[in-house]
């Protein structure tokens, strides 16, 4: 439900910058398809040179998977990843690859299927938000995964990072939003092609492997958004990875596939979406780069709340607030809040994140609205409580959604007002380095002890400077 | 472009049996699917029992299987078998399984992933005639593999053999030929729905983790058409296996999906398919069982060469022809034949596929026409060259597709007729327990010795009274 919403509410504040992509789609669709798709995107990624990538891609790579390092910890412990590991582990291989937050070591391709189940469990990983993408999931997994079996240095690891995301979202941006609404749950069916490229990038594919990698990640789509509330939505994204790896690695060994497995009749486009723009996928290669596109959410909970969330969290900081002091909420909001988040006494942290009354309340007393934010324990607190039902949402039709306007009404009289015009985490207003860096570790508070989480952070920003990236990986096993 | 051709040819013989599919899909998908698809199918599986069957399906679920069998020792050393184990087993766990004619040991996944693939790679395995489905491959891989797992009867086996085909044929029947015809290769996309619920039949599942499995199946489809001429497509029906298992294994964990994988609007029928016949999947069951209608190639080609070849057999064993008897052979031929398979010179043994002229002379020489009759040593051969050049292929418009007249005049100036009216392997027409053990054991020779090939056999027809059908797999193993 909190998706299905949250697609909404992104496609409409995405559409400006998108420029009406589905009348675009739509023309492009009556035109034949480019005889070499297929082959103009292996060869671009094959000959690309991490030189080539400019300093603000490879920070914003290094923010990706900074952000997917702590969701894959803040995911470890769920249970459909306790349930996917003791199910499946008596298949795996050798313990190649760290399983992100716990003692399990697997196979390269167990763990990469673990991890990405992980990062995505709560819902609290970065998103593209032109597609709704969550591009690292399928391709830091696969990734990371391989660097403990296949050494690489941070520098490659980032700009095959950078790459993997670059196809997924480009082929993404190409079927956008008829292959979405067609039923298909993007991240696991465009994964694959990411975490092929990334991984056949490293494993040093030719073009004509490279070629097939994407071959075989045409006929490995995952994901329906059927499964949306249930432990398999969080399987697209592993799966994805996993494929993505086994096409890699088949086309290494010169394992065929056809040349054209994005652009023909019966291949990947025609056949998982009515209509694709293929200038998105060829046109203007290298000189943009989809990963600047990026977003982290701050708040473990649907969009609509997060807005109020963020104005709340400003106003207690720059104040200094305590619950005590306040004495009325008052919030203008967009309708689709009270629709969907509209729970006005919420019982158990999962009903929290339907509720902007809870939500503000939680956010002015803790200053944070991680997954732990959304506990039992705290829906039932009675300072929350008290404060929750202090809040007044009221709806405003100028307000746009990802904008609140917020009056506190404190006891001692004085009326402080915050209007958040962008949320954070949207492209206009991301978050800082530090934020990233306080959502880790909140994310691996009780995961990892405190100092080995404050040197997992370091190494994460450092990425680009190591030799080798499997240190992050061996850093993160519990 | 065989198989494509085949998919013509096929549509068109069984369209009589199949009572105008095409009308009936288009008139359902107006209609709103029913509710509880998925559940229907689920309780139907989990209540089912082998005492159920009527002995002549489970007599045609032991010919599927040896037919299998057969066709999984003749891929076993083709390359693109070599390759994938060599890319992939790094990553395999345990030596849990078999894979068929070779002398590796597997994890169960992996097992399922090759034997998959080696049953399929030589384009021999059975037919569903109806949606051209190969049904064994993705079904008798998981199971079989699960086998030296999880012991299994002789009889549970047949059972979820039966079952299995069942439900992926019954899903295939539904959306056939709208699904195939938008480009998905049929057996990899339902594939997956046949090996969860034959795995998870045997793995005991409750109709809640069965509703599960069918969902964990509906989002891991595999196979675009477009991969057909490429090491890919036999990779389809093996990863459809593998799907199919880790889908069961997970439900059986109780690892959620939807409760209405199959029927929901984006479910896998909504989302693969633009029109679905739901009784086709729900109505009568137990009342018929798919597996019935299974077909099996006798001839190592495409479908349009199989009349000639069928009646050069026959005429070669009725009159004990050799070749320096005979002085001319005369076809009427369906259109077809010359369009697809006219060339009259092939100098290499899979050029003698598109060879109408060395099909009749193989045939006549050998009496069989298995892979090892498209060699590059016998499309050399003087004698075949020779007869060859003796065949005269003319169009008759009153031929069907699955006919051919034949006229053999001799040297001494006697004239042989045939006409063949049903092509062997038709419905109306099968192979012969006899002609499928001949099958079987050409294909295992050059893989097992002919005295393992021989016990595997009789093991294969026992199958229903073995206590574990482990027993076949450890005896295919070379």
């Amino acid at each position: 439900m909190a998706v299905l919403d949250r697609r909404h509410f992104v496609r409409s504040i995405a559409v400006a910058g998108a420029a009406a992509n589905t009348q675009m789609d739509l023309r492009a669709a009556e035109a034949a398809a480019p005889p070499d798709v297929t082959r103009t995107l292996a060869a671009w990624v094959v000959r690309s040179r991490a030189a080539d990538l400019p300093v603000a891609v490879h920070k914003e790579a290094t923010r990706t998977f900074l952000n997917w390092v702590g969701c894959a910890l803040g995911g470890s412990r769920e249970a459909a990843v306790d349930i996917a590991i003791s199910a499946l582990s008596p298949f795996a291989g050798p313990g190649q690859a760290t399983v992100l937050g716990r003692k399990e070591r697997l196979d390269v391709m167990h763990a990469a299927l673990m991890n990405g189940m992980s990062s995505h469990v709560l819902d609290f990983d970065d998103t593209h938000l032109r597609t709704i993408i969550h591009p690292a999931g399928p391709v830091a997994s696969a990734l990371l995964a391989l660097s403990e079996y296949h050494p690489i240095s941070g520098r490659d690891f980032l700009h095959a990072l950078v790459l993997g995301v670059e196809v997924e979202c480009r082929i993404g941006n190409a079927v956008y939003p008829a292959h979405y609404d067609a039923g298909w749950h993007i991240t696991g069916t465009v994964g694959p092609f990411g975490a092929a490229v990334a991984t056949g990038k490293v494993l040093g594919l030719t073009e004509q492997q490279m070629m097939w990698a994407l071959g075989l990640a045409a006929v490995q789509p995952v994901g329906l958004r059927e499964m949306f509330g249930t432990m398999t939505k969080s399987f697209h994204p592993g799966r994805a990875a996993q494929n993505g790896l086994v096409a890699a690695f088949l086309a290494a060994k010169n394992f065929t596939s056809s040349d054209h497995g994005l652009e023909a009749k019966a291949g990947w486009a025609n056949v998982l979406s009515i209509s694709c723009n293929w200038d998105e996928i060829i046109g203007k290669l290298g000189r943009n780069y989809q990963i600047s596109l990026n977003t982290y959410k701050p708040y473990a909970c649907g969009v609509p709340l997060h807005p109020t969330i963020d104005g709340c969290i400003q106003l207690r900081n720059q104040y200094k607030l305590t619950a005590d002091q306040i004495e009325r909420v008052e919030l203008k909001v967009h309708p689709m809040v009270l629709d969907l988040t509209g729970k006005k006494a919420p019982q158990t942290g999962a009903d929290g994140k339907y509720s902007v009354y809870y939500a503000a309340a939680v956010a002015l007393v803790t200053g944070v609205a991680g997954e732990k934010q959304f506990s039992d324990k705290l829906a039932r607190d009675p300072a929350i409580i008290a404060l929750r039902d202090k809040v007044s949402p009221v709806i405003d039709k100028s307000i746009h959604e990802d904008q609140v306007r917020i009056a506190i009404t404190l006891k001692d009289g004085r009326r402080l007002e915050k209007f958040v015009e962008h949320v954070i985490s949207s492209v206009q207003n991301p978050m800082s380095d530090e934020q990233l860096e306080t959502k880790f570790l909140d994310q691996a508070d009780g995961v990892l002890p405190a100092v080995q989480a404050r040197n997992l952070v370091g190494l994460c920003w450092n990425l680009e400077k190591l030799d080798g990236a499997a240190q992050i990986a061996k850093a993160a096993a519990a």
